[in-house]
């Protein structure tokens, strides 16, 4: 079952995806309908049978110039997984043997067909295409063994990254560290620290669904094909075979910090491979501020996120 | 005015600072009482109004053994700002010639009196006592003179930062460029790169409260006694007059990149300078993981955010 979110006459609904392109709208056929997706997660796998079941035989309306929201339109974390592509290990001349996360804030999120609104002085801003694990029940000190249990399915995100701010937001300093040894003696070590606020949170940079698709719609989420096209030309193809850490892996071991509620959103990290044989365009080289959209991410199974470019 | 949150029976109530080290519940005193503080905020000096004149004579109830909740128990986001102290300014080789912001995870912050809880395997983890906006009316591109009409007011933050997370989650690595002139061609550039989200944002990390007092109850956001103090001993002893960017600039600078909405946080940066004539330890000299707490910081005019340190 996908399910989505969309707005309507100023109100927030709850959709299905019907067949053929075609979206049902659950307060249009079930008295109680969950009114927002969190709803749906939250009410497991009864509440989805009972919208099976109200849902059987419906027709819907053409998804063709729906507003979309993201399907969990307001998480209440964003947590995403940087550089775990197998393609990047031989780039990496130092990192953590764990997966690395940052958070993105739940106001950058835009649905299916909004628009990216960027600003000349954005400098370079370039697609991440990404698998994203929507959590179902929610648990902190998750084992891996279980971990699949919390997840309610999974989503496409666009985790729309400026490299020029990323740059620009980078301190190279003196870090104050404690002298060993002595409780009040400090010391001063050279650092490199970034922050990612503005160059992964600024307004529009997170393009997301447009469905949540429940987990056991999905074989296997590590034989996904991901693949970003820019104005239709194909930039990268890959697959979710190639993410170093897997679903299980980082929800588990992300909850052994950060307690994970249902609605949550972890991004998988950005799949990579240009295209062709002899390696295509990659992501870095789509500048959206210089080029414009629109830059779509498809996913087997999940469909596809489409997005145009503005300049506000 | 203040306003907090506690939790009573399974609930969240509204709180008033009232004389003396006493609440008074809304709730308990008014009809149509406000359920949040984010309802307060929302309300406007309107509400406040019947606020006040709602609490006019009563007799609050002592704050001795209250469950407090952050002040705004789930703003939407948490914007940090880093190295924003004029202290900062000689270690800082290169950086921004702006605020650099991180998002901190709501689901780390925790109320007044309630546990940090911390493991072994976290390192070093150290306070940073700081100033936190909480912004009243939202909003985009806010002029910097108009910015202080979008504060609701002040709160107290401890922006707790492990050290050694942040050192295990910096990668040394090749970033991919594109190459200029060749619009398919890349090149490796050296790159340090670091990710915030487990050593600011795991649970309990963000200390916060107790109260959130409104803005016209303090006379200049900028002359305020920041101070730390670590099991009753004074370690840092700072103003927020050595803020290098300031409330205004900030939020403004901020609403250019992230819509900025009710209930929103947003911290100004730690106050870092060491207590004492001869200059006495530094916060990255309390190692919370190692020493235990409690832990304070006190802003004159805000009050005095405690938490004790457990280990899980």
């Amino acid at each position: 079952m996908k399910f989505g979110t969309i707005r309507k006459n100023d109100r927030d609904l709850v959709v299905l995806a019907g067949e053929e392109d075609t979206v049902l709208v659950l307060e249009e056929f079930m008295d109680d309908a969950p009114r927002t997706v969190l709803e749906v997660i939250e009410g497991g796998e009864q509440t989805r049978r009972r919208i099976q079941a109200a849902a059987q035989g419906r027709t819907g309306v053409p998804v063709e110039g729906l507003h979309w929201l993201p399907p969990v339109p307001r998480p209440g974390k964003v947590m995403c997984v940087a550089l775990n592509n197998s393609a990047n290990k031989e780039r990496i001349k130092s990192g953590p043997r764990h997966p690395a996360i940052f958070i993105k804030a739940a106001s950058s999120l835009i649905g299916h067909g909004q628009p990216i609104r960027l600003r000349a002085d954005f400098g370079r801003v370039h697609p991440e295409p990404e698998l994203v694990v929507v959590i179902g029940k929610g648990g902190s000190d998750i084992a891996v063994e279980n971990a699949m249990e919390h997840v309610f399915g999974y989503s496409i995100i666009n985790d729309l990254t400026s490299p020029t701010m990323r740059g620009e937001d980078t301190f190279h300093y003196r870090a104050i560290h404690p002298k060993g040894g002595d409780a009040g003696a400090i010391e001063y070590i050279d650092t490199w620290v970034s922050y990612p606020g503005r160059y992964k949170c600024t307004d529009t940079f997170g393009p997301v669904g447009p469905w949540v698709v429940a987990r056991d719609a999905i074989a296997d989420p590590h034989n996904l094909t991901v693949t970003c096209l820019h104005k239709n030309e194909l930039i990268t193809e890959d697959n979710t075979a190639n993410l170093f850490y897997k679903v299980n892996e980082v929800v588990a071991f992300a909850s052994t910090y950060m307690t994970l509620e249902p609605g949550d959103m972890i991004s998988m990290g950005t799949a990579l491979k240009a295209a062709g044989a002899g390696g295509g365009k990659a992501v870095q080289n789509i500048d959206l501020n210089e080029l414009g959209g629109p830059i779509a991410v498809h996913i087997s199974g999940l469909g596809r996120l489409s997005n145009p470019v503005e300049w506000r």
